[in-house]
């Protein structure tokens, strides 16, 4: 089964939003087999909606849309679709019920705009929203399920899970689709590509294999299509034992986690602690690893030393060391992550200084020089780095090379390669 | 001019990656007056990549692809234009100097596979990639332009700030857009509109009011089409005064910034200093303000007190607050944000300790409980709020709340209001 995406709202096209909607729904639509073809956003105009599901319906099953729900002039997904079906628009009474919950919830009043919101479309099935005053709408016609939804994230995500998933599973016999997926580290994409050639030339039809590199990591994804999910779920993991074997010095983990989960399960399985010191990435790294529900087991804090001054007195820098050789500097991250170790009592601690830019640089050191500590109770290792000479790029590959630097680290101390 | 964005990658659609470049493609398109009219994005099919390109062709003048340049089996980008252009392909020696010169630096050997990215399309202009293996390419058929780039980020970003951008501006006598961004909190987007009816009504049809809201924020968004720029800013700027003084307490910022950019600039030019001391945020707040170049003038730094000791020893929270009354506590979220100031020797500081989900929840403090605080030396202001049961949205919203809880601190303090 085939379905689209289409993401109706104009901040999508002139690019004040990044749509991370599509991508979770799609997730969940291939979780239980069905395959997105394509994701269009559209703009807020009715012929430019009509024409996205014209062309939709005729490649895909399914369409599913988000966005263009609010009270405002500007959303007028609803009285489109009641176009392009040729259909009316009636106030459903159960939606109206929620809409004065939330009102009274919130001590708000009640204007017409929001009234509104509970108007649906007729002869479609309405969807209610438990997290949002925007209703979604099932709607079966000719032969395919045009569903629209809030897109307001997690009223989406809702309507999704409690409504959308459910139904499709109920309503479709869906076919299987496997995903396995390898992440490496330390390998560029042809490398790798390479070393696997034969596995992947002897690849059956219905199993794809495809490369998805970024920031030095690059992960192996399988994908299986068929009929019998379990038959298949054996077949595409013989294959990605074969090609994890053939290039088993560059893996991290075999699943389609990122690297600091990878970590957090690994140290976690040990009863290990860890504690960052950051500098440049300003607490992105802590962002990454406590975005995973029970990293607190692992994950014991950590220190944002943006000054000199704090580098001193919370991480105990020496002075002389910062005087020497400068906040941006092995000697630097070196003692960083030593004090992280001595002040949270960490098993293992990451510390990060560079210029992440644009200002800051000098001769000696270009912005995009970033030094990189990791350490055990034992010992520290550090690395110096050139990266560009952008700073959010900088800061994402400062985080994704210190983390490698840790898992291996991690990974040598257990002797788990 | 209409440009479309096809984005290349069956990663998109399996929901693997989020598509971060279209968003940015988009505002750099809509900087130099061009509108993008449709985002696509299809599988690494052939014949799905052809009939996007048609359709593209069809609605827009522009036409801008990312992705599927790799040196891997899957990436099919380049092969799919020669037979939609129906031109061949050979070697340019210019990119081909480049891959040596890249793989030279990185000290690797030169495989087939990396030789061919330096293949480009006949009779189309190569955009030389100073950041990676694979070039872009200009291509004109018919009166339209295509042009075909890298999907890594910083690559992609490279060639379209080097090469596209100036080769667009050279080519084509661009029209006029101007957007003018009024950021709000405090007030919900229906009462927002109600409001401002009169002058949403008045405005003239080449300028458009879009509402974004989003965490308890709602932009307000007037973007004015038109020959003469200059001409359109006055008017367009015109009517965003109407829009500011009508809702002039609800207003955080006047521009398109996120609220930390605005409290940075509103805190640099009174040589004001920040901390912050997180805990269910886990180091998001920090990395929301350190995303900003120069934001050293300002934060000096943070804590990530993930467990109870180090709030005790890193932030000075006296253990009898934590055992009275819990870590989810106004009381000490109090001691947090004073012990940051002390610590920290900061003019402002925020703290925040929640439950963040999913599990770690009480019967009398559930999952989303979320105490905040914001203090300058003289005080302290505390608040406990109950946000929703997922872990990724209540980091969000909790990160979103504080920062507009010292927004308005610090605009009381300096009387702006």
């Amino acid at each position: 089964m085939l379905a689209e995406i289409i993401t109706i709202g104009d901040e999508i096209l002139i690019g004040q939003i990044v749509d991370t909607n599509s991508a979770w729904m799609a997730q969940k639509l291939n979780d239980i087999g069905i395959s997105v073809k394509q994701i269009s956003s559209v703009s807020d105009n009715r012929d430019h909606i009509m024409e996205a599901l014209q062309l939709a319906a005729g490649r895909s099953d399914l369409i599913l849309m988000t966005g263009g729900l609010g009270p405002t002039k500007d959303d007028i997904t609803k009285k489109t679709l009641a176009s392009y079906f040729n259909v009316g628009i009636h106030r459903d009474e159960i939606a109206f019920e929620n809409v004065k919950r939330i009102f009274k919830h919130y001590n708000l009043p009640l204007i017409d705009s929001n009234i509104s919101q509970a108007d649906v479309l007729d002869n479609g099935i309405v969807l209610q929203n438990q997290n949002g005053t925007a209703p979604g709408i099932w709607f079966e016609q000719k032969g395919k399920v045009y569903i629209s939804l809030p897109g307001v994230p997690f009223e989406m995500m809702y309507l999704m899970e409690e409504e959308v998933i459910p139904r499709l599973k109920g309503a479709f016999r869906l076919p299987a689709i496997v995903h396995h997926t390898i992440l490496t580290a330390g390998i560029g994409e042809s490398f790798l590509a390479e070393q696997i050639v034969d596995i992947e030339n002897a690849l059956p039809e219905h199993i794809k294999l495809a490369y998805l590199p970024k920031l030095g990591q690059v992960r192996l994804r399988l994908s299986g299509f068929g009929v019998d999910k379990e038959a298949l779920q054996e077949e595409v993991k013989v294959y990605g034992r074969q090609l994890a074997d053939r290039v088993a010095k560059y893996v991290i983990v075999e699943g389609d986690i990122p690297i600091e989960k990878a970590i957090l399960d690994l140290m976690a399985a040990r009863n290990l602690t860890l504690a960052t010191a950051e500098s440049c990435t300003g607490g992105y790294i802590s962002h990454l690893i406590t975005q995973h529900p029970g990293c607190s087991s692992v994950f014991l804090g950590g220190v944002i030393s943006y000054s000199d001054e704090l580098k001193q007195t919370m991480l105990g820098v020496q002075q002389g060391t910062l005087v020497q050789y400068g906040a941006v500097s092995e000697e630097t991250v070196r003692e960083m992550a030593r004090g992280m170790i001595t002040n949270y009592h960490s098993d293992y601690s990451i510390a990060v200084s560079g210029t992440a830019g644009p200002g800051g640089g000098t001769p000696e050191k270009p912005v995009g020089t970033v030094c990189i500590a990791v350490a055990n109770r034992a010992k520290v290792i550090t690395r110096k780095f050139q990266f560009g000479s952008r700073r959010a790029q900088n800061i994402e590959r400062s985080a994704a090379v210190a983390l490698t630097m840790l898992f291996k680290l991690v990974q040598e101390d257990y002797e788990l390669v």
